[in-house]
């Protein structure tokens, strides 16, 4: 029969072979990182090179594309070194329906590069189509912060991930106002489009900052340069505040796209960081659970506690003060099994603090999804339409998003899953 | 190199692990829940023959010990039959620490009943004791819920969970009114904590109805005799009116044990078909899960997605509506990737709702906890203080608990984990 310190020792493996795990994902999430960020310059280059009907750029994006594609053998390598054969892994089927999603993705990134090369496509449309396989890859991204049951780690993946979806978030701007400024003209639309990336990017950066290491976000405000970050300012109030249809300057397409690279390349440093300080996190993880099972390996398995020591204690696991607390060893084993739930529990509490904002963060998206779907609004009219229901109401985002699609389901009368079971496909 | 086919197919696998992993779950609930009510049982008895100094209920209690011991070999088999070596179980570590709490526990009942049958103890003292060991089970049973990731299943566990809590507060209620009575006279802190219970039980039972499948709410709503309930609600007020010090009928001790008993056994019968409920949806969902398995695998693999069909569909997975929907193999392989996203999407979206309600009741926990250490409160004066301050600033109990945690945080300077990580013990 076994014993309660044989399933102690079970919960100290379970939590080490999660750390193996996690320490696996850091590398899938470096490697997907790295490939963003190529595909966001090629993203840059195809841009450029199709506003300028192909006279610009040509040499640029054929190396950027050589480039891109050796990210995407690595990340491919990492794809095949994963055990999909490990049915048990937590999120498992999520993250690997996301990948499965990136890999067909990446089977239509050639006949993408043909457009472009080609000129076939508005520069709005590749920017689109890059887009789509970019956001699938932040997808496996989130999915790899969700899945962490460490609260070190999930803080660190879930700053990781604000700080690469405002680092996108920046590349489509960059886009977008390259556009304006090659057009010559500001319109409304595009304008709205500005606004809502510019409010997205800093609401994923204050989400970073609370979450990241301090380091990382120290870094981050170094190397945010106050000359680029300047111009970028100046440059960002000349599309805000010119009137739809009024002239804008061509020539600053090219130094707006310098000055918002010359951000972005910050940016993966900052990455970089952060890919280093999850990597080192696990590792430390990893030794220190590791010399809590030797010690847990060392306790005699015949010394059984027995006796009422069990209902002295406290019922959070602490020993009740009148205790002699003592080195006698049918205490400790009782004090063990009582430390590791307590450690558990308190680890739980945690992760239900960081995993809050990746919930907050799903259910706005969700919202805002909806409100596109339903009333053909785009994405930054609908992130304004919430914004203003917030404001009205005084209320914070997430209770907007959560009402709007409370009421969604009411007006759609969705049915309860156990209700349906049988006949769901 | 690993296709997109192949990692859905493998998120599918993982899908069907999950679920077997939630049949033998449900198998363990089912044990369980069966321990907790000898357990409850026993107490019961335990509690009369104590406070009749040993001349009552003293062959009833050797035979209801023989049947617990029986639901605990029961259980005991489930334990050993868990895979201890599947470290990469979702949650197991969080599990495996509760079980070995539990046979902590379960060692330490023979000494405890020694203590009852020698009438060592005083009632409320043995009362606890089994309390405890109880409450070890049901931390299990919260586990589990927290684990399924099938919404429909996640739901029916919550259910489950709340309505097991609910039928413990009417254990503990029984014992703390038999005592009541027994004593021949109302006082102050019995008559707190039979609100307490009272009020948390009909918490407990509501989100059971909101959770629970429609069949088993309306089976507890026949079940719940109305003379039953008339007459246990007459002697509850008679507990709750009668001033500090005045007296009570000693002679109706036995009748509110009876009914309050009687209620118990209904409450059986709900678990019993939760239980049933919960074994079929698992292999109804097993037997879906199955076919759809069955159906991606007679896609051939040699057919490719490729060229541009990614980027035509929206965004979240459904087709573009231009978009001729065909019976096309290479459309074929994208839509099933895109459903199956999507499916998992909605899986996770609707699991989010579930779980809230378990978090909820983890922070209010969390929050009763906190106040009755810092402030020396029982759980009973605790829930109130935090009902109260709910009421006065009209705000959710959920809302009072994290503010009452966040201020926790605040005054003790709790450090962020990943600060401390290097000398995290």
């Amino acid at each position: 029969m076994k014993s309660g310190l044989h399933f102690l020792l079970a919960a100290k493996c379970c939590e080490i072979a999660e750390l193996q795990q996690l320490t696996l994902t850091a590398e899938l999430v470096d490697a997907s990182a790295r490939l963003v960020h190529e595909l966001q310059r090629e993203r840059g280059m195809s841009n450029l090179y199709l506003g300028s009907a192909g006279q610009r750029f040509g040499a640029e994006r054929l190396a950027q594309v050589a480039q891109t594609a050796h990210a995407e053998q690595a990340l491919r390598q990492h794809f095949d070194q994963l055990d999909t054969q490990a049915t048990q892994l937590r999120q498992g089927a999520r993250l690997f329906a996301r990948i499965a999603y990136v890999l067909h993705g990446l089977a239509a990134l050639p006949a993408l590069r043909q457009q472009v090369g080609r000129g076939a496509w508005l520069p709005a449309q590749a920017t689109a189509a890059y887009t789509r396989l970019i956001a699938g890859l932040l997808a496996v991204i989130f999915e790899a912060a969700d899945t962490a049951s460490d609260p070190a780690i999930s803080r660190l993946l879930v700053g990781f991930f604000n700080f690469m979806q405002s680092k996108e978030l920046a590349g489509q701007e960059r886009a977008t106002g390259s556009a304006l400024f090659a057009s010559g003209q500001a319109d409304d639309a595009g304008q709205q489009r500005l606004t809502y990336l510019i409010e997205s990017q800093e609401r994923a950066l204050e989400v970073f900052a609370q979450f990241a290491p301090g380091e990382a976000v120290a870094l981050w405000q170094r190397s945010d340069d106050p000359n680029t970050r300047a111009a970028l300012e100046r440059m960002r109030r000349m599309l805000g505040a010119t009137v739809a249809g009024g002239a804008l300057n061509p020539e600053l397409s090219q130094r707006w796209f310098d000055t918002c690279t010359e951000r972005m390349e910050a940016m993966k440093a900052v990455e970089d960081h952060l890919s280093k300080d999850l990597r080192a996190l696990c590792h430390q993880r990893r030794e220190h659970l590791g010399q809590e099972l030797q010690a847990l390996d060392q306790v005699p398995t015949s010394v059984l506690p027995v006796g009422l020591d069990f209902f002295d204690a406290t019922p959070d696991g602490s020993p009740s003060p009148g205790l002699p607390l003592g080195t006698q060893l049918q205490h400790s084993v009782l004090e063990l099994v009582q430390a590791q739930a307590q450690r558990l529990q308190a680890m739980s509490a945690e992760l239900d603090t960081t995993r809050a904002s990746l919930n907050e963060r799903k259910l706005v998206e969700r919202a805002k999804g909806l409100l596109m779907a339903q009333r053909q609004l785009s994405e930054a009219q609908a992130h304004k339409t919430l914004r203003q229901l917030a404001m009205n109401q005084n209320r914070r985002l997430v209770d907007v998003a959560e009402a709007v699609l409370a009421l969604a389901d009411l007006t759609t009368g969705t049915v309860h899953p156990h209700t349906d079971a049988a006949t769901h496909k």
